[in-house]
């Protein structure tokens, strides 16, 4: 069985090809120049790959006024695909006026390294509150997207992009960040016949791994032969307080050598999008973007992309809306989305179990605090919540910010 | 030529069939009440009389996730409708303890009367914050959409309306509250091949109706035989700037009076939908609604629904905005949308022409201050501004307000 088409039918590819490079590199030499920032970087990653296809650059006003009204692109076929989470370039006044009559612009690191050409530009008034608004459905600053869109430049500028090398990190992370592409062959190399996404930003425990594992088995029973996890944890910026990316991987690999996932059926990969918190809006991007790398089912659970109010300290989103806005999100019905069953550490039979609410007390949840607290007293967590090797890297990382 | 198909195939009528009429007022003395409001009750107006087609009662929580997310409804045949603004009925926590497990609900006014039966009620919680930034884009309590918001009970509920009595308000002006029914039939009397509406809550001049009599002439060449002019003033709650419905009734009167416009094809009616201020997401309601009076085209000026931002004084919406989402939105690909353009005074003609910006100053821009200013001083506007009958119930109002 052949995997998930991509949106729009074939994978967007904005990589200048390799015979190519050094023609485009000499030609942005003499473009006028706009430096980008990090969080434009990780965009033009996320473009480059076609993790958003089928879009080929930095949103212009139309793509940009659909995805904040409809979370959805029409295509030229009369076609939607979804597309809940803008991907803008921001820019200043000043740069407006020296660049608004350029055919192409050269995107450039702030060391002068230049990253891509926009060609083709558009500009057009950045509205920030109401991009805010009906993105997160939030206004209050102390939403990091909301911090972020509000200092945004008052310009955007939309485009074609052309890349004119890999984007890379160097932080000994690179080989984790496979393409869609990339991830695409993985898959039809290993004969999966269904793809089922898990998208993370926390340590796996045994409770999740449950879950993948009773995924697989439900799968099976549906007649697929050969489902094959993508375990797939976001990579671009999270907020200061969720767990560092390196530690996360570290973490994960050492999942795959407990034994408690599968090494032969499981792929790991990093998702390299910068997090919004915008919860049903944002977890429709989690999902699309994973079509476009192979992905058949998406496993969403409670509250997903979601943060606590800056003022209330409670969840912004319902935490049902992201699921329920998943099952019916414009765009992604090729997408089979399964229902994250919660689990917990179950006191009576000494492992990781679905909850069962007739006997809440017997079940134990194990949260992100409470592993601080076991790592800050020299404890472990109770056997069969964490693989030990895995634990190992959690504990030291608390450890080592206690 | 048959007119427009409403939304979802058959207009929705909400209204119960005199003969059960008795019976059913019978029985909602019998059920659990619940007062309402009159922002409650013109929506009750609009679900009745099937504006809104195919949405039968206040939103379920899906279709109003839906309309948040998406501006449109899936049909059970995987089409769109367009539905931009949620209708909902809000309700205290209070009510919701008392109500919760009704089968059915009795909606009352504040004196008592009934107004309809509320079925299989569905209770949600109420999530003001994005409620009010994914309608407006704004989360600004000096826009008066999110005050209302804000202020709301803490839960929704929605569920199927039947409606025991027409709803009318004894203004006066119930005789044009015409329902997307008596609005289709007039048209067909009228032997209308074509139907443009116009939607507005100002008075009209003469630069209005250059542009609707043009828009007729642009519609016969395009072979339409007999196009008739939708004139629909918003009729519901606005702010208390907003010049009063019964003034601007008798003004539009007027316009007919004064030969101004054609009396054969115009209709003049009420819309009875109250105002959101909501910019590119409001007027696709205004729009959508008309698809189901029989409405084949859509005239659009600059800044619909628009509104000053309460901080800054400048328009919340990009005053093109409105036009480009609409010309983009789901489920409205039915509806021909034409692009308002601005009249303005021309000095040199003596009559209001279509702005030409290479010769901007013969024009004179005559906005709603400029005539109080008029009034104000006993003096009138250039001749050809406005129809003589038309100015002077204009004048009469602005000078009961000075």
């Amino acid at each position: 069985m052949p995997l998930i088409e991509p949106d729009g039918g074939e994978l967007v590819n904005l990589l200048v090809p390799e015979n190519q490079r050094s023609a485009s590199k000499s030609e942005a030499e003499l473009l006028p120049k706009l430096i980008i920032n990090e969080y434009h970087l990780q965009w033009i990653h996320i473009l480059s790959e076609g993790w958003a296809s089928p879009i080929t650059g930095f949103m212009r006003e139309d793509q940009f006024l659909q995805t904040i009204h409809f979370n959805a692109i029409r295509q030229p076929n009369g076609a939607f695909v979804n597309q809940s989470v803008p991907i803008t370039l921001d820019i200043s006044d000043q740069d407006y006026s020296r660049l608004q009559n350029a055919d192409a612009i050269t995107l450039s690191k702030s060391n002068g390294e230049s990253v891509a050409i926009l060609r083709d530009p558009e500009f057009y008034a950045n509205p920030k509150e109401e991009y805010a608004a009906r993105t997160v459905g939030c206004t209050h600053t102390g939403h990091p997207t909301v911090e972020r869109i509000m200092k945004m430049g008052a310009q955007l500028v939309g485009g074609d992009l052309e890349v004119l090398s890999p984007i890379v990190y160097d932080d000994e992370l690179d080989h984790y960040r496979l393409s869609p592409a990339q991830l695409r062959m993985e898959f039809e190399k290993r004969g999966a016949d269904a793809v089922y996404a898990f998208q993370l930003r926390n340590p796996v425990h045994n409770g999740h791994a449950l879950l993948m594992n009773e995924t697989k088995e439900q799968l099976k029973a549906q007649g697929y032969k050969n489902p094959v996890l993508l375990l797939h944890p976001l990579g671009g910026w999270t907020k200061d307080d969720d767990v560092p990316l390196d530690v996360r991987m570290r973490q994960h690999d050492a999942v795959l050598e407990d034994g408690v996932l599968d090494p032969i059926s499981t792929v790991i990969s990093i998702f390299p999008s910068p997090m919004l918190y915008g919860g049903p809006t944002e977890v429709q991007w989690h999902a699309k973007a994973r079509i476009n790398a192979g992905a058949s089912h998406y496993i969403v659970g409670r509250d997903p992309a979601g943060i606590a109010h800056p003022e209330t300290g409670q969840p912004i989103y319902d935490p049902f809306h992201g699921m329920k806005v998943l099952q019916m999100a414009i765009g992604l019905e090729k997408l089979e989305i399964i229902e994250f069953k919660f689990a917990a550490y179950d006191k009576v039979s000494g492992t990781m179990g679905f909850f069962d609410p007739s006997r809440a007390d017997d079940f134990l949840m194990i949260s992100g605090s409470q592993m601080r607290e076991y790592a800050r007293n020299g404890e472990t967590p109770p056997d069969g919540f964490m693989g030990e090797k895995a634990w190992q890297v959690v504990a030291e990382y608390y450890a080592s910010i206690n």
